[in-house]
């Protein structure tokens, strides 16, 4: 059927007005007098509602006036400006047809329900303002994403889900198999045989595509990989979900400043790409959710980021007296609250910290010169601190064997990844980008199950 | 490190003709004269290789001929012309930096391999003309898929991936669990004790994304999925994977009529836009692993589709005699066989088969006013049959829940898509096309391990 969607009406008025139109939504609320009564409809198209009027000149005036909120209608009428009003216009009804009646059970009545609340009815909860914002905007973030990396010619690269390899020291895993469990095979000695799984081997869930994106961005150069990835932790926090998407580029012939540069432009693009796109979204998320977020995410759009070594924060955060939970000094990791003094009282800006110490970090990261440290980087941002996290690549086929060796990983089973250093080796680097992380900080939610449409943790796995 | 991209040379070569250059890529080829040498350079960017001319007045002039293929490399030089030579121009090399060094056992020599044996070698098989051209145009339809959505409004929704429905009837599922296999916690009844599982109850690797997807187009009014789906079939053919992507828009105040609309558009826009920005590519397919292919896709997109109902098509293919291997008649499902005769010989164009018998199609399509048919509908293309299936969804609460009693499904488990049928249902729509499917068709390759990165199937989950 033919609509004319509420979006339209809103971004093109001039079009529409004393025009009859036909719209099609849902009811968010209605109030009636003895002659007339207002609707306020949602069509799904766009954050705001458009007001509707009708009275009783419709046949039906007495059936409309007792629906539902959340009933689905069709109306039909003479779009109408309404100066010196709250609302800029309103459908003046000459038809309502009713689509799809709701109940006076619904569950989201107008009361402000708690965010607790709403995640037991996740198949619901986006026809509220919160979440019709979030998932809006989650859309358009995602989009963003894959904008910002095809029109700088990116390849994008769906890397296996279910994977073969032994975890990558990245987290624990989820075992993927049709095993029957009330009758696991045993081999001869007495170890679950794994040859009569599907696939022949244990497999898992994949924690990250990053090993297979190297191998293709030693084809095509510069890709990036956007999937989901997994985490069987049992960590119950507003922080950790056990499926979560991920974005993970990998650009060859590029050293960690290529890297920086790459992960700052992305990072400006995905925010600038939003507030252009959403900007009543991130209106209503400014106002109602987190006040200071547009503030807050305009200067990072126009802030140059900040790049120090680890070994320089570390000596900024020793100077400081008093003021952590835990301790800093040279060879352990930063915490979340040395992150956020750097980015929000030392540099007030976003900052690039380099070459962590090698033992904190990933086996795949590059060596530098020094022996101590290695090519990696972590943006901070304030509000949270790190958001990405990426580095360059060990290309040194003799270093990266040793140094998985020293890890105590079967080299073997990487065969494929060190066969990358062995032929047409170059220098190379990567981030990964935590998408749910990146849409918490652009919408100012702060449980990670809320910008999640259906989250999956710990003992969740509902709908 | 900066360097100038083919891609870039080959699209805007009179910015760069005559100037001095920095690329860096990968040897493709190379061969020596006594004095001068010829490399064929493919730096990822671009399909196509730019030719290096280098000769004896580099220093390492004897070191260059020497080195083997996939050597990566980074060449300073200035852009000429080449008037009658094969190739448009060249770059005349002032200096050649080896990068990384391959080996002369690179597994990729220029002889031709298998597509089996590239298999073997996938984390290196995208640097061969075909996985280029496979893996770039999966990429650029990817893209299509969002671009043609997002500019059309529609909402990406991330459905999840692992879920705790029981299985929808699309197929056999993989379990997902953190449960030790060698000590499976049993009940007091001796049965399998999901509640110590991660999630506390059992749970799997969706098959489809529709009933979450359509959760959200009663929110959001259009929305599509676009995620990997799994299934356990124990089915070892060239068209079967166990790991695979799927687009599923969902559309609400919209019928079938609209549905196929929707369908049409999007299949030609995909087509178009990988036709326009991979040329090279297509040109390559068209000509060494398909002939006609771009001739066929052309074709389909300057087509307006044919729509005849099921009802239509056996009337016709009863009429046919002694063509099928498999007779036709009312109540059977359509086989490849017969689905291509329609497409291919009857219509000579795609083709939309309708309502078809409600005892051969899944529970959630709308039962039509005969009480015989349902409201689906399954697209036809010329080459390989159905490439989309979909339907209008049932939005009667009894007619649905009717239906799933009738199939034995616990309509418990489904409250919350039920919900949708009880606050504000809508008349509404769907389909699904099978990435890998739409790739397939548009590349000419004919088996999915070929048009998936790293491929999971039957007993196989390499890399």
């Amino acid at each position: 059927m033919k609509s004319t969607l509420v979006k339209q009406i809103y971004r093109e008025t001039d079009k529409y007005l004393n025009q009859t139109v036909t719209i099609s939504g849902w009811i968010r609320t209605i109030r009636d007098s003895k002659n007339f009564g207002f609707i306020e409809l949602n069509d799904g198209s766009f954050f705001k509602n458009i007001q509707i009027v009708y009275d009783n000149t419709l046949d039906n005036f007495d059936e409309i006036s007792k629906l539902p909120i959340s009933t689905a209608i069709i109306v039909e009428g003479n779009l109408v400006e309404t100066p010196g009003a709250k609302q800029p216009f309103e459908i003046k009804a000459t038809k309502v047809e009713i689509e799809g009646l709701s109940t006076h059970d619904y569950p989201l009545q107008k009361k402000r329900h708690s965010l607790e609340y709403l995640r037991t009815i996740a198949h619901l909860r986006p026809r509220s303002n919160t979440f019709a914002a979030v998932f809006r905007v989650r859309s358009l973030a995602a989009y963003a994403i894959h904008k910002f990396f095809q029109d700088r010619g990116f390849l994008y690269v769906h890397t296996p889900i279910i994977t073969g390899s032994d975890a990558e020291g990245a987290g624990d895993m989820f075992r993927v198999s049709t095993l029957d469990l009330s009758n696991v095979p045993k081999n001869k000695e007495g170890e679950v045989d794994f040859s009569k799984d599907f696939f022949g081997k244990e497999t898992h869930l994949t924690v990250s595509g990053q090993l297979e994106g190297e191998s293709y961005a030693q084809a095509f150069r510069n890709i990036y990989t956007f999937g989901p990835t997994f985490r069987s932790e049992n960590s119950n926090t507003s922080r950790h979900a056990a499926e979560f998407w991920m974005i993970e580029p990998e650009i060859a012939f590029a050293d960690l400043e290529d890297n920086m540069e790459l992960a700052e432009d992305m990072l400006k693009y995905i925010i600038s790409y939003v507030l252009e796109n959403a900007p009543e979204e991130m209106e209503f998320f400014n106002s109602f959710i987190d006040k200071g977020l547009i503030e807050r995410l305009t200067n990072i759009v126009n802030s140059d980021f900040e790049r120090i070594t680890y070994t320089k924060a570390v000596e900024i955060l020793e100077k400081v007296k008093g003021k952590f939970e835990y301790d800093v000094e040279w060879g352990v990791d930063l915490q979340t609250e040395h992150e956020r003094y750097l980015t929000e009282e030392v540099f007030k800006k976003p900052v690039f910290v380099t070459d962590y110490p090698k033992d904190i970090k990933a086996f795949y990261m590059k060596l530098n010169d020094d022996n101590k440290t290695v090519a990696a980087m972590d943006l901070l941002v304030p509000g949270i601190g790190e958001i990405i996290g990426g580095s360059q690549r060990e290309e040194s086929l003799e270093k990266l064997e040793s140094k998985m060796k020293e890890q105590g990983m079967k080299t073997e089973e990487y065969w494929w990844y060190l066969d990358l250093r062995k032929f047409g080796t170059t220098r190379h680097s990567g981030f990964g980008l935590g998408f749910e992380r990146a849409i918490m900080y652009m919408t100012g939610m702060t449980n990670i199950r809320d910008v999640i449409p259906f989250s999956r943790t710990v003992k969740s796995a509902e709908f």
